[in-house]
C-alpha cells in the first residue's frame, strides 16, 4: 500500500492553490537545442519565498486545527525550509519558531528573522537542532514541521507535479532534485498515479548520492559524508516515509558534478533569464551534461528548477570562469 | 484619428499568438513592500529571443504575402530587434539581413549570426546603416523591419498590454521603459482603449529623455547627446508615427538615474530571481526610487521588464558594490 496517492495530493491542491503561485512552465529552445530534446523548466524558483518548500509547508500548516497552531510553529531549517515554515505560520497569524546551528550564516538568520520568526540557537549538527526543536513541542505543545518525512509535506510538494500534468502533453520523462526525497516522493506520486509511462528520475550531486546507493541496495543507506556546492540537497540519507514512494514510482537515480551543476546554474541565467539557486540547477545539469539516457534524445523532459535563493555573493562566485568551461 | 487602435493590437494577438510566448505576470512582495505598492512585472524578459521585440517583428513578417518575404527581410539593429527579426524571418522560411556598425561589438554580431541572419557592415553611425539598409530594400526588393515606427510593429507590442489587461484587475499604473515609443505607443493604446482610468507612464534614463522633453515642447524634440546604461533606449528622439499616439494616451514621462536602473537591475535578480537588462529594469526602477507619484501608494502598479539579454561579463560589470548601495 503507497503511503500517499494522488487523492492527498488533490486535496493539498485544493487547500494551498490559493496562496502560492502557480508557477510558469517555460520552454527553452536554447537548452534543448544544447541537449537534444525539447526542454522544458518547472520554474519553482519563481515561487513566493523563491522555493517549492512553501507548497508542503503551507499545505502542513493550513491544514492544523486553529488551536494547534495558536501554540506555535516549530523548524530546525535556516535555509528554504525555514523560510517557507515561517512564510506560512505568519500568513495564518500563528507564531514561528526556527532553531539554527550556533554560529551558523549571519546572512540566513538575518533572512529568517525579515521574515519573522523567532530564532533560537543550538548545538552545530541537525540532529542537535531536530532534538531541540522537539523539546520544544513537548514544552510548549508546538507543532514541528519536518523538511520532507511527513506525509502533509510530501503531499503539498507532489502539487509540483500536477500543474506539470496539467500544462504539458506528451512528456517522457520528469527530473527532480533528490535530497531528503520529499519533492520527488510527492512528483513521482503525481505524475505515476496519472500517467505510469512518464518516467521520473532523480537527480543527486555524485557527492552526495544517497538516495541512489540506497536504491541499489534496496534499502535506506546513510553516507559518511556529503560534499556538493548544492546546499539544498546535503542529506546523508533518504527519509523513512520518502524512501518507500521512491522505491516504488522512481524510475531511475542519475548523478551530476559541482562543475555541471555550476554550469548549468550559469546557462539558466544567461540564456532562459532566470536564476536558480545551485540545488536549484541539478536536474537541468543531469540533461545538460549527458547524464541523460539516450532513449530521451528528441523528446519532452522537464527539469524541475527547485529554488532561486542565492545571495549575489554567491553567484559571483559560482560564476568564476573556471566554472564556466 | 488615432494611428493605431486596439483592432489593430486583436488582429495582432491573433496573428503572432501560436509563435509568442504569452509571459508571466509575477507579483513581488518583497519588491512592493520596498516600494509601498502592490508591484507586479510582465516578464518579457522570459519572451523568445529574450525581449518583446519578438510581437512586433513577427507580426510585421507573418503578415507579407509570401511572395514579399521571400525576397528578403533586413533590418539595421544589431540588438534586441535584430534578434526578434532575424528569429521571425527564419521562422517563417524567409532569409533575414542585419546591417551591422563597422567595428561593433564581437558578441552582438556572434549572437545575430547564430540566429542564422546574413551580417552586413556599413558605417559607424545609425543613420548610415539605416540608409544602407533602405538602399538594400530598393535593390533586393527586400522587406525593411524598422525598429518602432511601424504601425504593424507598433501592434505587435501592444499586444503586452492585452495580456496584462486579461491577467490582473484594479491596476492604477502601468510603467514602460521608453526609447522610440514603439512599446508605449502599443500599450498605451491596448490598455486606455479598454480602460481609461489606468494611468500608462512612460520612464526614460535621465540621460536619454528625448520623450519627456518632446512632450513638454509639444512636439518632437531631438536630443544632441545620450548617455545611459541602458542601451535599448538610446534614441536621440521618438518616432514620427508613434510619438502622436504617445501625446494622445500617456499620462506622464518619468525619468531615472543609472543608478537606480543597476539598484533595480539587481534586487529584480535577488528578490524575483529574473534577469533583466539595465533597459529592462528602467521602469521598475521608477517604482523602486520613489520617482512614481504619491497617488499610486497602496496600489496596484505593474512594471515592464521589457527584456533580459546581457551578457554574464557586462552583469558582473553592472553589480559592482558602487551601484548596490
Amino acid at each position: 500500500m503507497p503511503i500517499i496517492s494522488n487523492m492527498e495530493i488533490f486535496e493539498a491542491q485544493n487547500r494551498i492553490s490559493g496562496v502560492i503561485h502557480r508557477t510558469p512552465l517555460c520552454h527553452s529552445e536554447s537548452l534543448g537545442r544544447m541537449a537534444g530534446v525539447e526542454m522544458f523548466l518547472k520554474t519553482e524558483n519563481l515561487q513566493k519565498t523563491g522555493s517549492f518548500k512553501i507548497r508542503g509547508a503551507a499545505n502542513k500548516i493550513l491544514a492544523l486545527p486553529r488551536e494547534e497552531g495558536a501554540k506555535g510553529i516549530i523548524t530546525a531549517s535556516s535555509g528554504n525550509h525555514g523560510q517557507a515554515v515561517t512564510y506560512a505560520a505568519r500568513m495564518c497569524g500563528y507564531s514561528a519558531t526556527v532553531v539554527m546551528p550556533k554560529g551558523g550564516s549571519r546572512v540566513k538568520a538575518d533572512s529568517i528573522k525579515e521574515y519573522g520568526a523567532e530564532l533560537l540557537f543550538c548545538g552545530s549538527t541537525s540532529e542537535e537542532r531536530i532534538s531541540y526543536a522537539r523539546q520544544l513541542r513537548a514544552e510548549r505543545g508546538a507543532v514541528y514541521v519536518p523538511p520532507y518525512d511527513d506525509l502533509m509535506v510530501m503531499a503539498g510538494q507532489g502539487t509540483v507535479g500536477l500543474e506539470i500534468m496539467d500544462d504539458l502533453d506528451g512528456i517522457a520523462a520528469v527530473l527532480v532534485p533528490t535530497g531528503g526525497c520529499g519533492l520527488i516522493a510527492g512528483i513521482a506520486t503525481a505524475v505515476k498515479e496519472l500517467n505510469p509511462s512518464i518516467a521520473v528520475l532523480g537527480v543527486e550531486p555524485e557527492g552526495s548520492n544517497s538516495t541512489g546507493i540506497s536504491c541499489r541496495a534496496g534499502k535506506r543507506t546513510a553516507l559518511n559524508t556529503i560534499k556538493t556546492v548544492a546546499d539544498g540537497v546535503r542529506t546523508t540519507i533518504p527519509g523513512e516515509l520518502t524512501f518507500p514512494v521512491v522505491q516504488r514510482y522512481v524510475d531511475d537515480m542519475l548523478t551530476v558534478t559541482d562543475k555541471d551543476i555550476l554550469r548549468a546554474q550559469y546557462l539558466i541565467l544567461e540564456r532562459c533569464k532566470i536564476l536558480a539557486e545551485p540545488t536549484g540547477a541539478v536536474s537541468a545539469a543531469a540533461i545538460l551534461c549527458g547524464a541523460l539516457p539516450e532513449k530521451f534524445k528528441g523528446r519532452r523532459v522537464v527539469a524541475i528548477v527547485s529554488g532561486g535563493n542565492v545571495s549575489m555573493e554567491q553567484l559571483r562566485e559560482s560564476f568564476d570562469p573556471p566554472c564556466r568551461s
